[in-house]
């Protein structure tokens, strides 16, 4: 099993992105701006759209201002199963974001391209904390002709 | 091991991103301005400056507008051994990118770092061919308290 990592660093207090990562308005800030459901209770179901595709997470794990941990239940055939792990940490004035997306079960090439468009998303993550304003689906950063 | 994966898309042909990996003055105008050596010849070797840190590359592989492969020779203990990789094929009006840092022994909090930064430069690379202006350092795009 392969796993994708990222590190981002936002100069802002543990509790704002918990809250962006916990929220539906926060998770429409930086990833889609289609997002629903309950991101602030354990089993809580979250949809995230694109257009006609995207994702449906099942929060797992939720620590207040530290961690926040979603299983993929609907979406892509490749992220069925796998966990996508939120862990702050304050670090100075810093929030310290450890992402990981793991339990692929193969480096196909659509893992390639959804390491790349996290970096993305994780920077609009920070941009949103650090400035009020993000860049989410569909006006997020283009990176290949996947999207 | 664990690996680092990346995929962008570049506007622009194969050759022209073969020579921005394998020229001082193309990797200068993506990743360290402070880029020196010879990136074009088997066993060539570049030297990355990042002010007082910096990596050095042996050339490993090159497979003109196909492949360039690089071991890092020089620079943070985590680095020495590990391999990266850029394969890139053409997709109608795209070069498509698939890179890979592959060798890592222990995913270490530095490789989340390293794994964002160069989600970023990668992002500097698209940006040069399709623009003919990257963000190199010293004037690349913060992303932590590492930077």
């Amino acid at each position: 099993m392969v796993n994708i990592l990222h590190r981002v660093g936002i100069r802002t207090a543990p509790s704002d992105v918990y809250k962006t990562l916990t929220t539906t308005a926060g998770l429409a800030g930086w990833w889609t701006t289609d997002t629903s459901g309950t991101g602030d209770e354990l089993d809580g179901r979250l949809e995230f759209r694109f257009g006609a595709d995207g994702f449906d997470m099942q929060v797992r794990d939720l620590d207040p201002d530290r961690h926040v941990r979603w299983e993929v239940v609907g979406g892509p055939e490749e992220w069925i199963g796998t966990h996508i792990d939120w862990k702050l940490d304050r670090s100075g004035d810093w929030t310290i974001v450890l992402f990981e997306h793991s339990g692929w079960r193969e480096p196909v090439e659509f893992m390639y391209h959804c390491s790349t468009k996290w970096a993305v998303f994780l920077m609009s993550l920070k941009s949103l904390g650090e400035t009020g304003r993000g860049a989410p689906a569909p006006d997020d950063v283009e990176i290949d002709n996947w999207n």
